[in-house]
């Protein structure tokens, strides 16, 4: 039986070493990792053909399996994605501000690691991957718990990983820092959600009832996130040729993931010219819509076009079906988003200034764009390098995370023997 | 009876309000609060007065009333303090980062309130002007929950509060921006830290129960804190007067707070010289001392010594009492902390720069001093202006809380029609 508490006392300890770890020894460590993936392709690959098989057996879809469990044609992929965050900069040691006080006091926060960093994933198994080398890189260690559709992928690949750190050897970046919960038993989910003693932050990655669960269950930090019911606000002014490709991109490039666009916002005084060539543009893809009333009377007639229903406007769809609503102006799309948004990415499509700074000022979302596709609400598309998670909570990290997110700070306060008066 | 519910929904739609104010309002509001204090005075005082009595009905110490419960000498430092809140830059709209991207993007994390903040704090009134006006001078509503003991001081205080900006009558500063939990029923406690829906970050104020309390039972990011086993290591080549003065500060200038030291780690080559010194200068304001076998091997024939109990290293005392243990050296010292601190603030006095350098790495707390007292682990002694709490947890905000830790951020894209390739 998998001992998670003992788990947690080795990640607690290897933090430690980890701490003390330099930029060099992670990076050696985190090369070291890619070539043991590379050289254990062929056991990991062999292990994820019996998660397969097993999906196979048990009736899954095979978009499904090929989407999110198939490592076959992934592994040169993760293996350079592992690479290139070797070269990413370092954050920890990093001085985030500091001062000189009057007594002399020098006072400054130092970018320090979190320590543990728990991670509660579904179904990709290179999530295994990511998440064990951007904590390493930050010099965390990591418990971490995949799940139970590719469970022979994760142990492989958590295997080739904890061996890679055996054979290096570095004192301070021991084996122990990366920990794999070998059980598919879901208890252990809700033990590691209470080991407040050796975890420092838990990170779910996965759909809104893991997030839910999480943040009912969980008395260590949570970040939670993986709901985005996300709009596009088609104001009078937008160049509507550009609104038309924005709304094809934000919709049908990757309609399953969280950053999608779920509902199309149109000004009253361009919904008459605006929404039939979107629809004309966006139907070729496939995308049937949802309609209210007012825009059901401009575009009602059009293939693909029903009536909403009570609940389509809260709902985040992860497939090609958009919601349609004409709104009299800014501030009725303002108040529809503040009502059903999940403040996750929302978007302004407008030429008039004076509203682009009222939508960026009024809505309260993880991120907020202007004349560009909420598609870009992602880690390596803003130019942070690797992303661990896309957090839509306002504690700690908001938006995508990147390196930085995986690190605190400790106050360093250098006297010459000062003391308070 | 109060409705929690209804006060969420109050608040959140205040939040709204609130994240338009110019900083110029905000500062207004700040004012007219103060001035309300200050023209309230007589009523809040009598109010104050009835819960004096009261404690004092209840038999509960002279000492207790004087320091936390009683207003009568500090309404001028309450509001004078309020006033230095108006001068306090805003955080609120700077940018804390901002790139152009190669495709033309320009993508800014730029800081916002919080929204809602819930206060949870315990026997001190002055905590609910504080919460409230450092809330608003950062654009977020507030919920505040105050202690029984002083619940008509707190009504009386909120009251004068929600009076000003009733008077005011700013838009985006509505009265409703400040929630006071008029009950002393504790089962609004339990419904507070479920309250995701209306509240966004929840700071308890007080010891260590209600900290695990809110940890326990909240679904509400909390921001934990206010337990401190603090310990000094006086290393070998420490400065023996400055340490002696070091120690002397941070046991005696106020035992009962949480940066107060509880551990005196000694090296063992200055042991024998240090602790008697340590200890003559200590028990001339009453410390008593709880001594490890070699400590009390060195001073156990001294007036105040006595042998530590098993379980005095993991005591906070909030007291005048110290612990004392000689130690082989670094090695020693830092695994004594790991093992005991509750990693709030420690401090190293050396003049090995090495050693310093290894303590400040090693020593993962909130604050790590060097050569000074860890009394200065507190916002206004760091300079950073009024504080809110002292967290010692390692998301969001560590160490002392000042205004920039009542703010989160946004993500601002602005583009030109780009999508995502």
């Amino acid at each position: 039986m998998f001992d998670l508490i003992a788990a947690g006392k080795q990640a607690k300890q290897a933090a430690r070493a980890l701490a003390k770890a330099t930029t060099e020894e992670k990076n050696r460590a985190v090369l070291a990792i890619a070539d043991a993936i590379e050289a254990c392709a062929d056991a990991i690959l062999e292990a994820n053909a019996r998660d397969l098989a097993a999906a196979r057996e048990r009736g899954l879809s095979e978009t499904l399996i090929k989407d999110r469990f198939d490592l076959s044609r992934r592994m040169p992929g993760i293996i350079a994605d592992v690479r290139k965050v070797a070269e990413l900069p370092d954050p920890v040691g990093t001085v985030i501000s500091e001062s000189t006080l009057p007594n002399g006091l020098h006072a400054a926060k130092r970018r320090t690691p979190i320590g543990v960093i728990g991670m509660i994933y579904e179904a990709r198994p290179n999530v295994t991957v990511d998440c064990a080398v951007l904590a390493l890189k930050t010099g965390n260690a990591s418990i971490l718990r995949g799940g139970s559709e590719v469970f022979h992928s994760n142990v492989a690949l958590a295997g080739a990983i904890r061996g890679a750190l055996q054979t290096l050897n570095l004192p301070n970046v021991p084996p122990d820092a990366v920990q794999f919960i070998e059980s598919t038993d879901r208890a252990y989910v809700e033990q590691m959600l209470r080991l407040n003693e050796y975890i420092d932050m838990i990170i779910p990655r996965g759909g809104a009832s893991l997030h839910q669960f999480c943040r009912e269950h969980a008395t260590i930090p949570v970040i939670t996130g993986g709901l985005g019911i996300v709009h596009i606000y088609v104001d009078d002014t937008a160049n509507l040729d550009q609104a038309v490709e924005i709304a094809f991109n934000a919709k049908t490039q990757r309609p399953s993931v969280c950053n999608a666009a779920d509902t199309l916002l149109v000004h009253e005084a361009v919904a008459a010219e605006f929404l039939p060539r979107a629809i004309e543009r966006l139907s070729a893809s496939g995308v049937t819509y949802r309609a209210e009333p007012r825009a059901l009377a401009l575009v009602g007639g059009l293939a693909g076009v029903q009536a909403a229903g009570e609940n389509d406007f809260d709902t985040e769809w992860m497939a090609l079906i958009l919601g349609l609503k004409v709104v009299n102006g800014l501030d009725e799309a303002i108040a529809h988003i503040n009502a059903h948004s999940t403040f996750h990415s929302e978007a302004i499509l407008t030429q008039t200034q004076a509203n682009a700074d009222r939508f960026v000022l009024e809505i309260d979302s993880a991120a907020v764009f202007v004349n560009t596709s909420t598609r870009f609400n992602d880690g390596s598309a803003l130019g942070l390098g690797a992303e661990i998670a896309v957090s839509t909570q306002k504690l700690h990290a908001r938006g995508p995370m990147a390196l930085e997110a995986l690190t605190t700070y400790k106050w360093v306060v250098i006297g010459q023997g000062q003391v308070r008066p």
